[in-house]
């Protein structure tokens, strides 16, 4: 066993430092959460890094990096204030290589480097949330076009990406067949109307409700296989839900690290409140919660590194890092008192934790998911 | 023992009742929030109804209702969704009454039935939180004047009260003196500069820093008898932090509705979410702490209006209340979904929420004061 | 509302309180616990008080007494370390006078004022825990006699009680007929094999299996109507739960003041641990807990005397208290340290307490009811 | 990072596994408990395979293994349902070595391999639980011989130890001296009083009271240097925190495997018990918490063995796993229902882990030492 990052993991931690002391990120991240803006400035810092395709094989440019050492560069980012959860497009490129065609490829490929949110999936729908099997967007072949109708909501990055993947059903088939088709947005034919939601956290991305109405595609725009969307999306399920939770446990480190400091200067009753019992014990708490995050994520990534990773893992990971997160967060909130509350950024993690309990699979689909993972093994 | 409210109480209520359905109150409420302005239509409208001033007895022009009278309205009030939070100056027509000189009295009396807000106390500074004998400002006698410097912070309602009630330590006594004066902001000499914080929640109230400097008062300003500041607030302290436990409990409840309706409509699967065993827990673990706060405020409510209560009594409601509502608030949202993140009145509950684990006494002196009030009982 | 109860339940409290400090019964609790031996001693002396039969009306040589009447009492009696749990037949000379023959009520009433076990109920099977309805025992008409074949598990009280009444299926229907009998369990005809378990708690009390093999009955052995043992059984659960409630409830409050005396006493480190910020935690947790249990218990109990409670009143009163009080005894021995868990009383309360949480309906079962009864509410 | 053992470690494991499907060892641990019997049979099996000194040098006949294959070791065992708590002598061999004289370490190395309690240290008394520096024991020169009095209580393992280690404060000193004495209990000279405790748990080791009254000792029977006595135990404590908690563990594994094969198997309502969603996050919720404290635990032997780990790491692990463990083993029995408390081997573990909660450090100082020593990193 060994618990080490290996020298080169190390050294890109490093580097990642050195970036993230560049600047007063916080106040620009201040800045981009409340006007809902995209933390382009930022991203784009990392895309010069190689961060943005460090997934990918040196042959496409990237670094051939593995999960263990994006772990810990999204560690490093999150534990410095970043909000790696716009990062999400990260493993994006990967995902296109596998499935998109060629001129796919390209359209998106030409981001490389860029920070710009390329592209997103949209597949839940108003009846269609933990139950995907539900959505009701169609797709219909008419006179050598097809056309998609359907409304989609609380799409991810929606409002700035230049293409969509979105998940249709096909209207003419008896027996479902849901397949994707990869959209620009900006340049097909018929109506894509885009409403960003007010949400409560995760605010430097869009969330919004999406309606196609007549938009006209060609059978070179399927994403994938048709009729093999389903297969698709679980596929990228297991990374998401992952990456999500390195990002609720690299939140919560930063957190839990202000607090620490602050426990040390903050004097009441004529002692720095971390002499105090209470405050020992709430700082206890979350170093354990911590150690089982950290140590969770990593092992779940070096699995993945090992092709031993299973959909237990991943959502075991989604469920208890953006929930302990949650829990770290709001007790550093409780240490760090009033100033908590007014204006820093614990609040602004607390309200983005909150949401990741509800997006990428809700708690409950990943609790079934683990507990049912489990129980296979002891049938 | 009977648990029932009495006839004309249940009458009260119902009046409650129907001015909360006499308007969509919630897009009002909605609106304050997010401009941080305080809902003066709602209030005036409650003030029309008798309840500014219904804990004042009939020669004062109020009604004489006790305690338990005014939990009913507020639990009626918070249940339709009432930001009750912004009612606790009710409460502050009897401290001027009790402590104020007539001059002060008949200032603060004028706004009955406005709904306006009148004044609110000033005593927490950047240094003095928990441990308010730690404050910093003081006044001092000069030429027959007494002048006022310091600095306050999280002042609640400070931004647009015409009066405000200052705690401040006499500069010229070696031992501590502590004194408050009632100023009247907009006409006192001296400069007074009040700057409002971004609050994470309770947005419908204000909450600012205060910064006094020379403020020039005289010897009838003092609010109470000099040297007798903290008494005086001590004793307040026990009826404003049952009042946060109420609006706590009374939230919850309304959230608790909002989630239980949802989860009989919501569909996935083809079933309705209440049908599933993980939302039928949900709802018994929410319906277990709603009783417990219920029966714990009507009894604290109860053990006042009967002189029995203690300090151990309103501690314990107000940590019990603010920490379990916030359980079922978050636990609403949860069963709501993405709708309970994008601008459903939950969310705001649940940033309201957060606020009162800090503000009137933090959970950890909630949590002392309650175990030394029991461990005394018992020596 | 009226927390407080009537002078004559003060008056009955009272005597509880002197009945308890009659003797050293913690001695005595402590060895019928080691030796699995029913506490006769203590429950003559309280059927003496007439604390056996209260709940009878007068004309059945009761009291009348109410249940919130009997809640305070068994609240004393337990505070002050007693049993309550070996008290369970008290609400059975009710349940024979309404279903039971007139030969089958002067067999029971027989044992009134004896304090000793009279009957219980037999129905779970080893396949029919909470599945009641998966129940196999079956009864069967031959030759002008009724035979009893089956086997029943987790059967309280079942080793010393002369009268069991038990449920099974009517062998010759295909649709399920489910009917009880009232066993005279030494005087009948067949084999009725009756093996004690060795129980984790509730030790004061027998748990057996139960094995009826050819046991001859007549038509006169029905309880209640045959065909009507389950509503029979359902009317029962509610006030069975209930009363486990209480219990809990009772036997937390004994723990909490053994705890709170012991931190007051307890010096470590110069001071009584009692002065320290995690032992006052500690106390408001647990003082917060009792609250909410007692002001639960008694609800309910004020809901049954005015016929208004339901299933989920006492399903919630039952998997709560089960497992706050688990909670506050749980604490209580950690507060009382080493002694706690060498001999002294809570560690037997707080192995009673771990099988409630599965008997009398498990926790799962409790959680469901209500659940499902809060979400009717809302339809 | 490396999340495997290696193929030696894999190997050490599968002989564990063997060995423990030699015998129905459960109905032999179970008869121990009850009677409070040591496990020789058990223990002397695991000695000739090494186990008892595998921690010691090839020199002193041992491995040389270190934690991390101790941990794999221990957590195997425990998973196959052997009470690892016994084998806490393990590590003595390796203090008396470091700090035992020739004469005590050929009294104690001649228990190689015979499995048989050694000895065990007796430092807590009636007044010096969690507070050491209170204890009262005094040794007193006096005619060239040593004399030990005091009373010491709550030791492990102190009923059929040969040797004790026992801490004393030099009597004629006034600034406080604490040593310890190697005490051959049944040859020494004076009173030595054993009384073995009705302990609720850990019940196949034997936890006594234990007076000395004028044991006469000599300058060699010191245990250490003089003076040094407490500098020497806390240099234990870690280690023993660290074994508590993968005793923990591994009990929890063992009760989490137990539940998942019954969850599979026990059918009511027509289907699995595992097929419904309270049952499977039951499952989920344990999981996660096994996932923590098996990671948490390599983790910090990876750092004993790397010598990098403090006494926030094993305070963490103690803590944690004791909570986490009993948790897991709490919802163990909830699965199993009435089989759970009428004889399990889950329902010795609940008691065992009762036990660990206080001895060996209780929990409140683990919090206290890991609160202390995340802010020292943060100053």
């Amino acid at each position: 066993m060994d618990f080490r990052l290996n020298e080169e993991q190390e050294l890109f931690v490093a580097g990642i430092k050195d970036y993230m002391s560049s600047r007063n990120w916080e106040s620009y991240f201040a800045e981009c959460d409340e006007k809902h803006k995209y933390p382009i400035e930022w991203v784009k810092g990392l895309a010069e890094l190689g961060v943005d395709t460090m997934l990918l094989d040196e042959e496409h440019g990237g670094m051939g990096a593995n999960m263990v050492t994006l772990t810990a560069i999204w560690e490093e980012l999150g534990r410095l204030g970043g909000p790696t959860y716009v990062l999400y497009q990260l493993p994006g490129f990967g995902t296109i290589l596998r499935h998109g065609t060629k001129e796919q490829i390209d359209k998106v490929f030409a981001y490389r480097g860029s920070g710009e949110q390329m592209f997103n999936s949209a597949i839940t729908e108003p009846s269609a949330g933990s139950d995907v099997g539900s959505l009701k967007s169609t797709y219909e072949r008419r006179n050598g076009k097809i056309y998609l109708n359907g409304q989609k909501c609380f799409i991810t990055s929606s409002l700035h990406c230049p293409y969509l993947i979105v998940m249709a059903k096909d209207a003419s088939s008896q027996t479902p067949v849901y397949s994707e088709f990869f959209i620009d947005v900006k340049n097909v034919k018929g109506e894509i109307k885009i409403t960003p939601l007010d949400k409560l956290g995760l605010r430097m991305d869009s969330c919004c409700e999406i309606t196609f109405n007549e938009v006209q595609l060609e059978e070179k725009d399927f994403f994938g296989k048709e009729g093999k969307g389903f297969e698709r999306v679980k596929e990228e399920f297991d990374a998401e839900r992952f990456l999500v939770a390195v990002t609720n446990y690299a939140t919560a480190y930063c957190a839990f690290e202000d607090a620490c400091k602050y426990a040390n200067l903050r004097v009441q009753f004529k002692e720095a409140i971390g002499r105090t019992q209470l405050i020992q014990e709430k700082i206890a708490f979350m170093a354990m919660k911590l150690n089982a995050m950290k140590n969770m994520v990593y092992e779940c990534a070096w699995k993945m590194d090992n092709n031993i990773a299973n959909s237990g893992d991943s959502a075991m990971c989604k469920y208890f890092c953006a929930n302990e997160a949650f829990y770290v967060v709001d007790t550093a909130i409780q240490i760090l008192g009033g100033i908590g509350v007014t204006g820093h950024r614990t609040s602004r993690f607390w309200r983005d934790l909150r949401i990741d309990r509800l997006s990428g699979g809700s708690d409950e689909m990943q609790i079934l998911t683990l507990g049912r993972a489990i129980l296979k093994q002891y049938r």
